[in-house]
């Protein structure tokens, strides 16, 4: 394979700044440094060189009543990759019952056609012995060290305290981390109910069925429940200033735990329900559901202060025929927003631009701690010899005003229709290959790899 | 019946302090006033005259594993009124599948032998159809008003979250208030499990099993599931800084929440569980545990500043003999201590005498926060002409120390054993007749009336 | 004098609400009960017999640039009448370098015109051996209890830190309540320069150059200085949740404060200050200055939570008139707004028709709290036999718009103009004299007296 | 120079733990691998090869009463290397009047004897329009970017609020970074005056007159007044939960500012200044004092949660005899502890040794934080090509007992006296030549140099 050289560039990491070039052969980063040469250049000047932007929170293909969400693995990696993103890290999601493995093998038969690198979350759908025991073997020999509890969906994914209490503790012993999407589920399926029998079926109705309240309690529970557990905790999708003040709370307590904004919640508010075309509403049906300006300022002071630590999307994207199922009911309406492609330009534009974080911060947020939390730094996140050419060389003056006509998504809509960015990608390199070339997409179906994470050290 | 006047003391109660004597007749305060004149009268020189204390917190007589606590409502409202207190508020709990109504039958019948006044809290300790019916007979018909829920106790009275909304809401369309008792039964379930498996079977593990953050947590739910009903809340035996943090923490958000510290939790510590003797240690067990200075510094700030506002004992008394059940499995320790002779007395020379209370907050915390909170102020809970004569006529100057030998109490031991106090009734009154003179017990078995409370207006 | 009797009504205390008549006779209730008669019946049907409303925050015929603030004691209290508030409290101000006593005499001559009862704050604004000797004579022989200090309006009443410890020591041993207006003065005044250096001379420039934090720092500062002392603290227009928030941590420490939210604060916000009108922006200055919907909420959270005890209106009148002196320059603008006679209504309107605060509530904020924090509970604050007749019959029909067509006060404009309430007193009575007769303004200039107010005991 | 290798160790940097042998050249590492090989080899078998130390906050040489603290630039230097720390930041303290570059020149003079690289911070400790235009030439000129305000010392370094203002509001547009000294000086004059007049004259009345309350409100204000400034915010010495909460609660709110705890206030408490022995005491006076158990927690939460950032001595030597110039009087004991050469040690036994920090976290709070922050990375504080090679090769397995007798520095105690730690360095090499060698100090005088900081750019 050739070389490539980035020339001329700004490095922008974690926590460093400076003019250098940055040589790749065989998939890596080989040399950084001045005046490197290479077989190709690729011209950084008026850049930044930064890690390719991990998303820890997507679902690729994912099962959904019999049919699935509309992005899959290479449509999902190709608007990844459009968006400065080199991997994502999708939720394998056993069936109650289920083997773990036998899941496993059903989310690595999907993931063949990624064009960027990939992982798996395990989730813990239902408890028992064989759970147990396939939670080794995940750990041990699957590559995985993080497992996902839903709080929510009763009645489907949902595990209770006892369940997640006994899990936490296994993660405990296997050096795993433990996810949870926290929502009281058992007060959400009331709510639900109730508005639906009062006559609120509309897309609003998501929105008051899952007030910041619900979330911000599960969050406190689940962060009790690890700690008795003496395990540290990753809370989803955190989109509100009750789960922030839980984290923020158990982080003063001397517990480590760990929050995950989305851009969504960062950028968009309530009053997208409000809108009266039911279509536009529903599409930004999400759990939980956006939240309004308090919470975002809550959310924002999180990254600045570092008590939140990572900016995902939870990409889960449904076509609008498929978001239709819900007319009439809104707790049909398969919940999910995309984002991939946006997730970094959105930030950069209303977070660097604005004065709100650093470059650095940036770097943080999108890639680096991600990886560290993760488990997979310095491979990934990071700009260093040896590190994997999974890197972005973002134009700080490039602009554009995102919209589906196009967008790489399979979706027929973006919730973030119409905004103006700038800041967005030149190049974006996954592994040393060039998938995004100054707008020309030039990904390759298949090349995304699977990446092992290895169990954590006892704390 | 003869008139009786209290003469030449100081009446205290929640919002005034002044000299005044007070005459009774028919069981009622007639006139408040100076140079009053009465068919007896009762020398208060150097005391003050407050309303008598409220204990909104009992089991007398509570059926245990085929036996029952030890005090009955004999002896239990003995060892009230010898120590200040003229009423009481008992669990009626009945049985998985059992009618409210049915149980209260029961609990009717236990009463009988009273020497004070009483009253009931009904516990939800399953959910249906007629209990959902039942509710509203309850509080229509019988005079209950207060609902209590147990978050732990798994597999006996515990609810889980969905049974606790659903009755939270039933309580708002009632006029009533629900309570809980606040600890995550699931995770206290694997602790207690956990540590017999490691061989802590005795009282120390009790604590272990139930720490601080566990009780946090049910506190921050259950407030949490009442907000979300439209419903205030009562969180009994709030035992540390998280539960008290939680409360905090509502009614900056505009919440009504209630938090009831116990005379024990602030005035002893969890050094008791380390005692050498298994007896010593085993008395102390009940939930949650006693806990450290740090926790009763914050109950006696919240106590101070408003944000909790009663203090009860949940007195539950069991023999050494009914303790040593729990021999080898601290699991099986009889839950409970006593308290009702002694709440008034200690409360004062650790609240008043040290300067951390006045002497209006002591009636408030002990008698009219309590009477008001549960609807039946002002005829419980103050000094006002046609309330209830149940006062207490307390002498600051009085001491002793407080020894089992003395007590009321049926059983055999005294958790605060060797405690000096300072500050004890001269007389008792329930209903005009005098119970406690100067130290001789002339309370009359079945003297004492259920007293009625009636629902709440909607906020 | 010939007794009258209120019939009808409901007696509505801080914390009672019954039927009852009420009998006054010689200034003072003599009588409580069902079916009273009198030489005189006053008609409460259908309305709510409250005590009289206490605002401890007034300005009449204040000194200011050579003038005086535009109400006086009589129509300063013509207005409270008019509005159910039946006593103020105003603040003597010596000038640097004046004897506190010789400063009291100037303010005894002017109040003698008072409609209602009256007391006196003793400012603090300079120091030296002279005040600290003073300070005795004042509480000891003067009848005043509590002594405001002001860390804001540098050159001109500011104190320092040094001055204010001192000052608040000395108030410690004299069993005195010191109080502060808490604005860092220094920084003020840097922003004030600022700003007209950079052309911002309008009354919008006034809002940006006292920011919330500046009251939170100072507050928080106060709170520290007051412990340091071991005196309580009395905090004056508590106007946001900065502020809010130091108090409610000072309390969770242990520490006795109180603060203060003005009806202004609570229910008009900072958006005035943007009204294209100069004058319209002007007639809302005062300090603090009005905030946004944030800290709207975090004051009505606190007085239903009871961190935040009292409602008062810092009534200071100026004339558009006197207004325009700052034309051109902010700084100039005098500082202060009307509300005596729209506080109880406002405070109605919007807090006890909305639900947030319980009638029980609104008398306890709007007096009963307030005598008791300055200690003139029971004369004031009551409705008990031997306490003053000053009583408010509430009928929570009467409707009107509020008007300077139509209102008491001198000046010529109403902050609160256009706006409707529901909720006026039917008849106001100043010490068993009705001043107000359904609508009828029946004052009588002179009738007020001075209210001597006792030290506090060592806590 | 012969190239030196570091072979056989593990890298621990802030963010990474890896094996490498590390080859440095002209002070500066060159080069970064396995297998390494140059014309010295320093053996790092079982060790871990980790940026120098910086301590941020030393008094060398400092000028007090005539004399000097005990440690110069040369002994003070020296005592750093010995315990791992490369490089330590001073402060310039002009004298009342003194021009900035005056002060400076002396500090230059000084700092000539310096054993390792070294940088300073200027102090305010007057103001005036010198002082404004000094402040240009120092940013610009004299690669200073940090300026020091004292809050207490009232007569002497304090500044007031008025003067803090304008000096952070010049620092906002120098691209300076404010510190403070945070303690309300007013009120700490006020309690040592009136300790002294209650003949409470011994050390431990030092730490009554300094309580954590005056810190906290200091901290607060300072935290307000470069709010108001638009600056970041340099806490040093944070020793308490009241200053850790003001820190932690300005963060949620957007605002970026450090707080700095020493070693001291992280493992040794108030107890010390009721030791028996005056001189014992006497030698542990410092500002702020040594505080309770529930301060060290938080602070040590605050270094694992990332609210508090660094770990500094605030070293400033003062031998006993020194010490006894206050006999008699506590407030002329010369304020200050030792701690250069114990902060390294102590950190790693009582931090990572014990769980609360990870390795990585270690480096951060003990060298790459404190580089970032005053604008010095990657020169200083990292392992990376082209860094300065102040190293230090960590033996986790050596041990010690902390000593007097065997100390660098030239005082005649020892605060950490008989205290065991594990965990030292084997070889401490400043800008590439070994100055420690496995206990034995090769230390060269004069080859410390002043380390340049430019100026931030605006945020
Ligand atoms: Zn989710
Ligand atoms: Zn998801
Ligand atoms: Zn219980
Ligand atoms: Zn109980
Ligand atoms: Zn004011
Ligand atoms: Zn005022
Ligand atoms: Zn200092
Ligand atoms: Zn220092």
């Amino acid at each position: 394979m050739a070389s490539k050289v980035i020339k001329g560039g700004t490095v922008v990491t974690a926590d460093l700044t400076y003019r250098a070039d940055v040589r790749i052969d065989g998939g890596r980063i080989i040399e950084i440094g001045p005046d490197l040469s290479g077989d190709e250049v690729l011209d950084a000047t008026g850049c930044y060189v930064m890690p390719g932007g991990i998303d820890p929170h997507v679902h690729l293909e994912m099962p959904f009543m019999g049919t699935y969400s509309a992005d899959d693995f290479e449509s999902g990696t190709r608007a990844a990759l459009a968006g400065g993103t080199t991997m994502v890290v999708d939720f394998c999601l056993p069936s109650p019952g289920q083997s773990l493995l036998e899941a496993l093998t059903m989310w690595d038969n999907k993931s063949t056609r990624a064009n960027c690198d990939y992982s798996f979350h395990m989730a813990i759908t239902w408890w028992g012995e064989q759970v147990f025991n396939d939670m080794e073997a995940v750990v041990r020999d699957k590559g995985i060290n993080s497992f996902k509890h839903f709080m929510a969906y009763k009645g489907a994914l949902m595990v209770d305290d006892d369940e997640m209490f006994a899990s936490f503790q296994r993660c405990a012993e296997l050096g795993a981390l433990p996810m949870v999407h926290a929502e009281n589920g058992d007060v959400v399926a009331q709510l639900q109910a109730k508005l639906m029998a009062e006559g609120n079926d509309g897309p609003e109705a998501h929105a008051y069925s899952r007030p910041a309240e619900v979330e911000g309690e599960a969050t406190n529970r689940a962060i009790m429940i690890a700690d008795m557990a003496g395990v540290p905790l990753y809370v989803v999708h955190t989109s509100c200033e009750q789960a922030h003040e839980a984290i923020r709370r158990a982080k003063q307590n001397g517990i480590r735990c760990y929050g995950e904004p989305l851009i969504q919640h960062l950028t968009l508010d309530e009053s997208e329900y409000r809108h009266p075309d039911w279509d536009h509403a529903a599409r930004r049906v999400m759990s939980p559901p956006f939240r309004n300006k308090k919470h975002q300022d809550s959310l924002w002071a999180g990254l600045q202060a570092g008590t939140l630590q990572v900016v995902a999307t939870d990409h889960c994207a449904f076509t609008t025929e498929q978001k239709r199922t819900g007319l009439g009911d809104f707790t049909k309406i398969p919940n999910g927003t995309g984002g991939l492609e946006d997730r970094m330009p959105m930030l950069w534009t209303h977070g660097v631009a604005t004065g709100r974080l650093t470059m650095n911060e940036f770097v943080a947020v999108t890639s680096t701690n991600i990886a560290k939390i993760l488990n997979m730094y310095p491979k990934k996140g990071a700009i260093l010899v040896g590190a994997d050419a999974d890197l972005v060389v973002w134009d700080p003056e490039k602009e554009k005003t995102i919209s589906a006509a196009t967008q790489q998504s399979a979706i027929d809509y973006n919730v973030f229709e119409g905004k103006a960015v700038k800041g967005l990608p030149r190049f974006t390199l996954t592994r040393g290959e060039v998938a995004i070339d100054d707008g020309a997409v030039k990904t390759r179906e298949g090349h995304g790899k699977f990446v092992a994470r290895q169990p954590f050290q006892a704390v």
